[in-house]
């Protein structure tokens, strides 16, 4: 019981995080820089209409293939009547939005642990704002995506108002989909037909 | 039933996709630029750790507030273990990815439907490879998000490998995702916090 509560003092569990495994990691990641890659994939197939299937289940990280997961997780992604689908599930650009809230928010909560900051709520709206004369082909003075995506959080937590703020400039500064989506990334395509 | 066939032969449902309502859609654009304006949205809350649910259900498009879904979609994110989570869901780059897929793919459907191609088979498997000392910190020489996205296609469908291989570039020409990945989008994050 004693060790349990030095445990806890030294290492706690904040915001669902257990602190000693994240320095636990950082410590074998600057010990053994090959243990950074990281690989994750989808396996994803047609159904009908816009309407399609992910599969996800394994990556490569630290050094040796993930198998945490018994089984995998089925993700749909379609579009409403309007763009030609029937609803069947959220669609790209939706799901595009769903990654970075998640991205920022286990961010926040990463480095508010860190940094011993209990937070009791981090929630989110995000809005993504395109033309589709862009993607249509119609005019090409717009681009495909989104021209603007709005984050807007709402934070509370034991800290100061500019600690929390500074929490959330941490957080963007090291978000894995922020960095993917505020600057370019090198997509390879393939096709193997017929 | 003589008008029904008419129809059939002139505007086919094609890959799933009515091609009339396609062409419909593209004639309106044309007609009323200002229709083309979409903004899609989320809602995200913060469960625990690396847990939080995203709620999605309106958009804005076509010139008034889409009501078409009448019950929320909720998708969950988090980490695998070794990313200081419980595998409640898959983590927010596998959702990235699986946006990705779901958008090339739908637009090589489109695309191919427009171009009188009937499919049979469209897969996929996508890669997001990345080096865990850019999110970490520990080597700014690292970038937080993905260093390159794989995407392999496997498409069948009545058209020479030509046909099939100049769709699936005028998808990655018009994909919304994949213009969302490949170039700079300005994100603005906002945060009321206390």
């Amino acid at each position: 019981m004693i060790s349990r509560s030095m445990t806890t003092i030294t290492a706690p569990i904040r915001n669902g995080i257990d602190t000693a495994q994240v320095y636990g990691t950082l410590d074998a990641l600057k010990d053994q820089p090959d243990l950074a890659r990281f690989e994750f994939r989808v396996s994803n197939r047609w159904i009908d209409g816009p309407h399609s299937r992910s599969t996800v289940q394994g990556f490569w990280g630290a050094g040796q293939e993930d198998s945490s997961r018994e089984t995998p997780f089925e993700l749909d992604v379609s579009e409403p009547p309007l763009l030609f689908g029937h609803n069947e599930a959220p669609n790209p650009a939706e799901f595009l939005l769903h990654a970075l809230a998640g991205c920022l928010t286990l961010t926040i909560v990463n480095v508010a642990a860190a940094r011993k900051v209990t937070l009791t709520e981090v929630s989110s709206t995000l809005e993504g704002i395109m033309d589709a004369r862009g993607a249509t082909g119609l005019d090409d003075s717009y681009r495909n995506g989104f021209e603007e995506i709005r984050v807007s959080f709402s934070i509370k937590g034991d800290a100061s108002p500019e600690k929390l703020q500074e929490i959330v400039e941490r957080a963007k500064a090291r978000s894995v989909v922020y960095d993917i989506l505020a600057n370019p990334v090198r997509v390879d395509v393939r096709a193997e037909v017929g």
